[in-house]
């Protein structure tokens, strides 16, 4: 970065406030003139002529053509940039690095499933082969990335059974996140869900849809994986000779080791951990979903993500670490793609637009890409569980609107799956996590038209594609939420407004910045609501807009600077 | 900074929630026997007989004995916190400097007053002694800083007349801005305030009074100044061999020489300028008000208040800086002791609490002070033009209780001076600047006995003494703002509840953060509004406020945590 002392740009600029303000005097030409003659004294033959006949200009024209000059002429100023004078330069004495990302790091939609329940047969075990035929219904919805939970054998020592019991039965299928038994670890793939090349094939079917596999990566071992036997010096010993598991007391993972990151041959751990990684690489996927890796060391992460992205810069990392604000953010200083974040617990107005603000605007937002989720397998929030199928609707406009990055746990979104646990648990009753589902897709309660209306919306307006021009302006109501985000040239502007509440119909005023739209204060103006495909004719900031729970989560309007047929104003009449 | 992982830590915050979900098992205290025996044996042997026997205990007590001790011995973990393993210690590898400045640069409140207007005799100018005379009443009313715009000779050539006209009449007394004549520089008092030694006396009486005299620094000439013809090359000249004065297009300020930083004399130029402040410093001055320092480059003022601060370690240095918010940060960061703020143009709710957040919490609050300031000589804001008297009351109680420093431009504001030069001006009619004003400090209309009380309450209640814990309560109300302030054992706190509308009475419920206050939540507490002196017995966190800007600009009321007498009662029945 250079920077300079430009005394022509001084000027120039003052010279315009002088000018508007009619006080222009001789000598204010005579400072302009000299500095142009200065450039003429460098500047190649052609050029040098052009400056010493505007300095002639400037020093013996009338005020009032020299005037014209000064604000007319923009080869000027152009000739000036190349030749003029800089004063004082310097140069900013840091080397920075500067990483470029592929497109998909800052805009992608998310869609999670367990494998296993993707089986048509009402008892069998879902397989990879089975995924790859519900890939066109992934795609006609408008998802581009399709994560998968663990793909790995499951242990079977101290395996959960149903609901998180502590004894499983026969029939338990487990959870993927107890990774490894006498089958494998987290180089193979779980028997039941198929083989490597299956998995391959809906690698090569996905990316035929345009849809990306990304898997998860939870470095953690059941009791029975094989790296237990061949490394013990990667687990912590007890002084009862039995190995510790994973504990956030009073919570225990009976089913879980973690790995002990202090052990001495951190190296050779190190290095086992991103060859995982890398094996998974050469089968073709380049998206991971991090489990956890706020309990990991900082350093491990930078080194991993560092190394593998050297070789495959393509490589996207997203950080699943609930936990510290801050610790969110070092992970993603550190190298991660994108992160997860709060937006599942922020439901009101104010939480929404604060913490929306704090992700996208000022220095968060300049390292860190929030992907937000309105569930996961481990979140069925109580505004989820308690709103009906209408609150699903409305996290679903907030999360895809608010985010250029969103994902959700398909199925379960899908189908408004609202059972907890256990009353004010946020894990659902019958969890995916330990048991097979079978989900009706079809069920008419689907959310599976406004999913696809909102995700082609999101394709078709660039708008949406970013977040580092989102703003939320003011309703002055508490429960409808009002936002826009806007492509640098204002040629696309998205103004969406949200009724918060998922129980009653509301209405509000919604102040918009035309200024900051380019959009002129006296013209009217049209909004086409994208989810309704209704189109208004709007006058001034200040607009009335009404929405009802029953009919639509609120209203996703696209800016049209310009009424462009006679149908607009149909609607206005 | 040193940090390193602490095993015995990490057991004992587990341990802890072990215990109290009762899932302690005999492994968990043999791993915590094992950690107070290994530091055992680097212990001293007092330490390490008792760290043996507490292992002991660990490894054979009954498991609810054992846990007794885990929980209920804080001399373990004394003892631990020395002993224990400090496992990959690591060390902050950055050596950072501490600067530490006295506490005025926290706490301080400011009156500014141009010394030429306090000339008992009607027709007088002011001097140095007439200034003397008014300290006891400055002192009175509560203020520790005496703040004096310019004090030297004042330049002749192309001076100001009233109301900034172009052409000054012969007993036109000009801006103490434009510095500078044949009587002498910067470095000289204007003789009709007095002499070396008056103003002497006026910083010895001052400071008897308990009373600081600020200076204000302006670094820019008149064109008399003997500066001009001393060192032209100070300065920038022009094409028609005049100098370049002070402009910011289309205003001009023909009365003003800026010097030219850019300059090649510039060593020369800056050792000048800190002799400046090195003189007054020499005359008992301490701290400068420093005019425009936004206009002057940074590295000048690190080195300058940095060498200053070396051997004057308590000058403390308010930056007068109205420009973008980068900027002022950075002065701040250069070493600028406090700066001014946008405080004098944020009205509403929204705007206060967001600024003031902004200003306070944060980064920002970390190295820049602010000194609120209602009004200046040049500011005289909208909200002061059209609130009458209680606009001045609404906006001194802001200042004083949302910032440790505050400051007035005194007579004026205490007598509710509200007319403008011209309409959309924030120039005052007949401004001091360029004139002699005649204030009648005895008017029945001063806010003379307000101000009076409220930097009472500041002086005895040391949360309104610092500004890291300034809060923002909800009211509901737009025109209800509700802020608290308390020192971090909560000892004393500060609720002020203002009404921002000086017109009309308003009333709203207030919602206090009881558990952030140390408060239960069922037990009444007493509010003392020491405004009015009235008393009043909440309950819970929410709370009925009503507010008459007839009576008083809102309430400052100091949370009693228990009833002490009778009377209290008294006055909720």
């Amino acid at each position: 970065v250079r920077a300079w002392v430009d005394p022509f740009g001084t000027w120039l600029h003052d010279m315009r406030k002088r000018i508007d303000a009619g006080v222009v005097e001789r000598v204010d030409l005579l400072i302009g003139a000299e500095f142009i003659e200065q450039a003429g004294q460098h500047a190649d033959p052609q050029d040098a002529e052009q400056l010493r006949v505007w300095a002639n200009t400037l020093h013996h024209a009338q005020i009032e053509s020299a005037c014209r000059l000064v604000i007319g002429e923009p080869e000027l100023e152009r000739l000036m940039r190349i030749w003029g004078e800089r004063r004082f330069p310097v140069l900013y004495d840091k080397t920075l690095r500067v990483r470029v990302d592929r497109e998909k790091a800052r805009f992608s939609a998310w869609y999670e499933l367990f494998v296993r329940s993707t089986s048509p047969d009402p008892h069998g075990h879902g397989t990879f082969r089975d995924c790859i035929a519900l890939l066109p219904d992934i795609k006609a919805m408008g998802f581009d990335v399709l994560y998968l939970p663990p793909i790995h054998p499951i242990g079977r020592v101290n395996r959960k059974g149903k609901n998180n019991t502590l004894k499983a039965r026969p029939d338990d299928v487990g959870s993927p996140w107890a990774i490894g038994s006498d089958e494998g670890g987290h180089k193979s793939v779980h028997p039941q869900l198929g083989t490597l090349e299956d998995f391959r094939a809906l690698v090569e079917a996905a990316r035929h849809e345009g849809i990306e596999i990304a898997l998860d990566i939870a470095y953690q071992c059941a009791p029975d994986h094989p790296y237990v036997r061949a490394h013990p010096e990667w687990f912590r010993g007890r002084p009862d000779n039995t190995i510790q598991y994973a504990e956030n007391p009073p919570k225990k993972y009976e089913d879980i080791y973690p790995f002990d990151f202090e052990t001495e041959a951190w190296p050779e751990l190190w290095r086992e951990l991103r060859s995982v990684i890398l094996y998974w690489i050469e089968q073709g996927v380049r998206i991971f979903r991090i489990d956890n890796p706020h309990t990991k060391p900082f350093p491990f992460w930078e080194w991993l993500i560092g190394t593998v992205q050297e070789h495959y810069p393509e490589t996207i990392f997203l950080a699943e670490a609930f936990t510290w604000p801050k610790i969110m953010q070092r992970l993603a200083k550190l190298g991660f793609t994108q992160s997860y974040t709060y937006f599942a617990w922020r439901n009101t107005s104010y939480e929404l637009s604060s913490y929306l603000t704090e992700l996208t605007q000022g220095e968060v937002g300049q390292y860190m890409r929030g992907n937000l989720w309105p569930n996961t397998p481990d979140i069925l929030t109580e505004y989820l569980q308690t709103g009906g199928r209408s609150a699903f609707a409305v996290r679903l406009l907030l999360a895809a609107t608010l985010g250029a990055s969103y994902g959700i746990y398909g199925p379960a979104f899908e189908l408004c799956e609202d059972r907890p646990r256990e009353p004010f648990s946020e894990e659902y009753l019958d969890s995916e996590k330990y048991q097979i589902r079978r989900w009706d897709l079809k069920s008419r309660r689907s959310l599976r038209p406004l999913i696809t209306r909102i995700n082609r919306i999101r394709h078709e307006n660039p708008a949406l594609q970013r977040d580092d021009r989102l703003r939320f302006h003011a309703t002055h109501h508490d429960h409808v939420l009002c936002y826009s985000k806007a492509t640098d040239d204002n040629d696309n502007i998205i103004v969406t407004v949200v009724n918060l509440d998922p129980h009653h119909a509301h209405s509000a005023w919604v102040h918009l910045p035309l200024h900051a739209f380019g959009l002129p204060e006296h013209e009217p103006y049209q909004v086409h609501d994208l989810l309704s495909d209704a189109r208004y004719i709007w006058h001034g900031g200040r607009n009335y807009v009404g929405m009802d729970p029953r009919a639509a989560p609120g209203h996703i309007f696209r800016i049209r600077r310009r009424l462009r047929t006679e149908r607009d104003f149909e609607y206005y009449l």
